[in-house]
């Protein structure tokens, strides 16, 4: 398994050069183009890597998922569809591009900036620093790793110069999405974003949403099984920004980008997936990490469909 | 397994009664609201029917995966992907809104009207008289009924009062995206859509559909593993409308509805299902027929996620 | 006064080179770039002209205000505003962009393709043949010019390449706002389009509206004073397609412009103008013709504001 | 004159039982729909009122015209055109409908918010706190009243609730059209649309707008005459809302309305206008300030079409 990873590292290189590191959040700019690793954690819960799969990213929207687990944890399904749909926009992650008649929840998605900062606010605590360290929490648990915390830089970056979302989070407001004060729900959607990781982290958590919310490894239930589906759906339908029809056609399973550079999949009944490239198409999503999920899906048969 | 479709149908009886018939063209007002069947024929291709699985209805919107899939035969999927894109649209199935600009095929997809349009010019014919024909032998073949025809009251009835579908077809011919006669190619279009059906002939087909191009029944490949995928995927981001992100989180299976009232699902490796119920949300989803897919896909644990 | 005018044409010379003519007519194409002509006709029907003044030209959008007021003539302006709106779109003439909710006519006016389409069939008539006739008589009336008439070639070239306009005529007659047959309605608004003129001939249509509906060669009243008032106003604000705020704000005069180089404006209780010139910037608006405007509404002080 | 200020208030009395006062600002919600009044300032520099014409209520969008006027002054025409467009948009005054791309300054305009906000920043001072007060000065220079002052409570409730406005001020900021602290923008804005106001003040600066800049008491210029007409142009496109076209045919005058519930009209050459009734309708104007001016413009033949 390591030399077929290897091999597709290996084949798919050459997309590296390709598409551009994001920039609109200065310290992203800084990676390098030329890091690529993969990493998955099978049904076996034994774990096979390859390239730069330690090598640590932010999650940027990969935290999406988990966002959307926690509130789904802390209020069940019904509490969280009420304020946030699950139809696919057609429209970049964060998109102004709303009809002042249309800006309802029914509108938003969880995948979308709009629709994972609603949900921030569904996740239970006494303040946004304790809901975001329940969020953090549970991200190491499904990780496994209790090393995992924010990127203090990336995180100060994003804060700076995050008006698009201050525009958003208020335009929420203003719509009685939320109530609470914009800048401590974007603090907690801000620092969420810039948790670090690496593949394996990914993989990990990946696994755990492949196999119904159980930690293969131990054997351990982390939360349950239609709260999996619910994720997987909707990473199937939304999950790779405006090329998620794409993606499922090409690669066939629910999965997660973010403008790091990173893509978490999730294989129903098979594996996890993490994966890391940080340059990026016009859409946000790593080139040769999409790449690689394709050979990886033809070799292994992943598609679901 | 009979008895429980029968449950099944009467579990979700009163769910007909919500809802409306399609009346828009006029000949499906005439729908009796109060028909309900539901067949699923399995990996064994076995049958398993109830209630009024053999009321016949048009397909209407459940032909644009067999337009996709002829297009796919005809053409291979790299010139189908060309001509039409595979993002859900986020918008209504007949929607007008385009922004100029950004009117080019990568803006719709085959499970829209604009789309489905557009691929009837690839399949391949001499006139659009045989490019139908050949389009009924496959759907009459994937369905194993040489009896299938087009409902002429329904086809006239679409017909006449077709302005909508016209006014889409001059936009593509004006964008360039087909240069056929408009009229001659929604002759196609709405013969098709009027092709009477049961619930048995759709669950044949989304048999065909979920074992990758095989009839379970003979063995034979009707056609290749990565056009069930194509269809299946795309049917899976948006078969359903705009309701294609719900019916994923609840359903959970590739589906394709039509405002005839059918729904025809494909589950992966499993079955195929037709299910019929005229009366229609505001989507242009049968009401009953997604509670009654809900409630099989829990029983049956048919969720791919 | 020619003089001036001689020197405005000289002055404003250059800016005929930048632009392209339109092409999306294929016989516009042929127009030559270098033309320039311009006419006036003021309160004591003086005609002054220069340059190309007595080049034919087709009306193209410059018919709308004339098919506005036959509209009005024959219905009154309740059953005009009933049909269609008067507010600006913020969209191009030609836009496809409309949400499926807002399609109705509060959401057209009549300087856009589909407001001008919608109200021919406001003009009264035993046939399409008889209502485009009536046009013409009116057109020709108030140019005091006979002798107009359809530049066959232009109609011809316009009518096989007007797909869009038949999108936006099937589209008005899916959502109701018309019901004749989409054919004949367009047969008449194509020949309307083609109809042949001069600057001279804008300028004396653009003097009756400038007079609130008197002729002031004869004094004979063509119609009612408000009519004038409503054409006025609605060139004013929409008559300039998407450059209209710019128009109010360097030229200030009520302005209907067409894209095959034409532009008529009606200064009220002064003159009307024409003015000839084929070169267009990206709205579809004469280059030379704004800017010989321009210069002539700051030389006589003609802005109303 | 004023018998016919008071029959029309008369005549149009039972519309100040139509629309609803404005709620969205809480303060707003105590206006008093029986408050009726009007005051006209003519060339002479003559004074006629009636109604409730001494009655004080905030300007709201009226102060949008002096912000625009207060940028042109500090920064000229050119720069002020830079930065904000003069296009009507299509859309209501405080939509977020833009798409991504389209988001530049060419597509607000100086009479929707987000084209005020950003012409606040043209306004030169030192701090926010100066450039308002620099923006009052004004006003109360133009108005002749140099007792105009903010209503704190008005104030503070815009300021309290005015998330849609942040939202609006943050995406400005995001895409790069304001570069100061968006707080203190909105702090100048919030507190020029709160400064009070009655009909004479209104009345007096429509004056001034109509006289080119001139005061015609004294004979003062307090401007030049292209701002006025840079201005006046605006308020005929614009500055009714999405009612502006409407306005133009039934009215035919330059004009602003706020949702205080105050209009105010500049005939050029001629008058200003100032009018107060706070029951607005869906579009945020004035029901029988609208009719009161209706009216008016009939009766003194103010329609410059």
């Amino acid at each position: 398994m390591e030399a077929l990873l290897k091999q597709i590292l290996e084949d798919c290189r050459r997309y590296t050069e390709q598409g551009a590191v994001a920039t609109y959040i200065p310290e992203l700019a800084k990676a390098d183009k030329s890091d690529f690793g993969i990493c998955i954690v099978n049904e076996k819960n034994e774990c096979f890597a390859a390239g730069d799969f330690e090598k640590p990213f932010t999650m940027q929207s990969i935290i999406k998922p988990m966002i959307l687990l926690m509130a789904l944890m802390d209020n069940g399904g019904e509490a969280v569809r009420r304020l946030v749909g699950v139809e696919a926009t057609g429209k970049p992650f964060d998109s102004f591009n709303y009809s002042d008649l249309a800006l309802i929840g029914e509108h938003i998605n969880p995948m979308i900036n709009t629709g994972a900062i609603a949900l921030c606010t569904l996740i239970k605590g006494e303040s946004y620093n304790e809901r975001f360290n329940r969020l953090l929490a549970l991200t190491r648990e499904l990780s496994g790793n209790p090393l995992l915390q924010v990127d203090e830089q990336v995180y100060l970056s994003e804060k700076r110069t995050g008006n698009k979302n201050r525009a958003l989070a208020y335009m929420l407001r203003a719509y009685g999405l939320i109530s609470d004060d914009v800048e401590e729900v974007l603090e907690c959607y801000f620092r969420a974003c810039s948790i670090g990781v690496s593949t394996v982290d990914l993989a990990r958590i990946g696994s755990v949403f492949a196999h119904g919310g159980v930690d293969r490894a131990t054997g351990k239930r982390h939360f349950e099984r239609e709260y999996a589906r619910y994720v997987n759906a909707i990473l199937m339908t939304c999950g790779m920004y405006d090329g998620s029809g794409e993606f499922a056609l090409t690669v066939g399973v629910p999965a997660k980008s973010g403008v790091g550079g990173g893509v978490m999949a999730s294989v129903p009944g098979r594996m996890g997936i993490g994966i890391y490239s940080p340059a990026l198409d016009k859409k946000g999503n790593s080139i040769a990490g999409i790449k690689a999920l394709e050979r990886l899906s033809k070799e292994l048969d992943l598609s679901i469909f």
